[in-house]
């Protein structure tokens, strides 16, 4: 099977115009079909406060109002998406900006109002894995906003985590794919504050172990758990690494936390 | 040659729900090869509004500066594309929602700077038209937005009628192209206030007429000298209609203003 890139640029990236820069530049570098997935960084919450739509938190989640969605299609669907579009056109990589609706490319559902009532938030049902096979198939580079729709003509809002890993696993059948998560950080850390305590390789086991001692916790749980599913759904290889690492992807110079089962 | 429909949506349109949601029926069950292109409506200004943009006119032409550009990126490139996307998509027709940097399908230069400086603003250069080709080939429904990039990673900002006369031009040779620019209005009225003013028919001896006595004045000469030019480029119909009236194209109930040379 051929390989299929997909990567992560996280919202420290897009926050520092230089670094993501940099990241696309190593980003079109990179050989083979590849997909770019990207979520807001600050400028949501900031575009949200000018704007005077106040974010709601629950457990650490965004709460997607009516108001929230149009500011998630404004910032991911418009201001960030075409930027990036716009800079990888000028490194002569053909890309395609894509919402969940366009091409129906992110089928989700509604979540549905439990104990918390999330919103227009997405549960993601189907990935068009042949739409974008179709893409990759004339060269065209998706560049993916965290948004998705219903199929009844409502947009929602989807963590972009969540894209990225939902569209690895849809492509896992026909590609070796290998799924990179780029940030401001050297990978997984055992110290947060020290990117010498890198983890380099992680497996189940490894993880397992490090969970358990709390020398992994926070925020990197969901991250890694989520890295594990689509592993154990057929994703060949993730990664955890620093923007300014992912030009040394699939090369032995390559720094970061890389995680397989 | 076959037909193709390139049809605007008008920022009138865009403002009034109702109309929208039925014109955008309409349009879907049109049979054939269709673009849709749309502007803001009054959203941009609101939006610009709300973040403390100030919107700068020159000669009824809206100056872009880089904070402006961003509001449209956002109003036009992400909230009003992705609704209008995902209203398709709910129609079952496949749209795609695209930038002119998408695909590279709105190539433009920044208006140099004269007597006034527009900002960010692109004079077409040149339409992807075998782009385009190729997504109506495969039965995918574009969905333009008034954005254009200058094929070195900036992004600018193109009236929606220009984006719309220029795609149409760009087909013409391809296809017999009729191009229908919708909005509140039954068409080419010689009273404004009056419906029963309409113009049905309008040729280029006629528009002269029309125009020497004052009766045609305005907004509207340089929407009808944009379409005596398309027309005289190659595009087969020109018409400036209702909303309510595009569900009635190509049939003997249409009631507009019908362009031609």
């Amino acid at each position: 099977m051929s390989r299929l890139l997909i990567l992560k640029i996280g919202g420290e990236v897009l926050d520092n115009p230089a670094l993501r820069d940099s990241l696309l530049t190593d980003f079109a570098t990179i050989s083979g079909p590849r997909i770019l997935v990207h979520g807001g960084g600050k400028t949501g919450t900031e575009i949200a406060q000018r704007l005077g739509v106040e974010t709601e938190m629950v457990n650490g989640r965004r709460i997607t109002s009516a108001d929230m969605l149009d500011v998630a299609l404004m910032v991911y669907g418009g201001l960030m998406n075409k930027q990036l579009v716009s800079r990888l056109q000028a490194l002569n990589i053909n890309a395609l900006g894509l919402s969940g609706a366009d091409l129906d490319m992110v089928r989700a559902n509604k979540r549905p109002a439990g104990d918390i009532d999330y919103g227009f938030v997405g549960d993601v049902g189907k990935i068009n894995a042949a739409q974008l096979q179709q893409l990759l198939n004339h060269d065209i580079t998706p560049v993916l906003a965290p948004l998705s729709h219903d199929g009844a003509g409502q947009m929602l809002n989807t963590n972009a985590d969540t894209i990225a890993s939902e569209t690895a696993r849809a492509m896992a059948g026909s590609h070796e794919v290998h799924l990179a998560f780029t940030f401001g950080k050297a990978g997984v850390l055992l110290d947060v504050d020290d990117d010498s305590s890198l983890v380099r390789h992680l497996n189940p086991a490894e993880y397992e172990r490090l969970r358990a001692s709390g020398q992994i916790a926070g925020g990197m749980i969901p991250k890694l758990d989520n890295a594990f599913a689509a592993l154990r759904a057929g994703v060949h290889r993730v990664y955890i690494c620093h923007a300014a690492a992912a030009g040394h992807l699939f090369t032995d110079t390559f720094i970061g936390t890389e995680i397989y089962v």
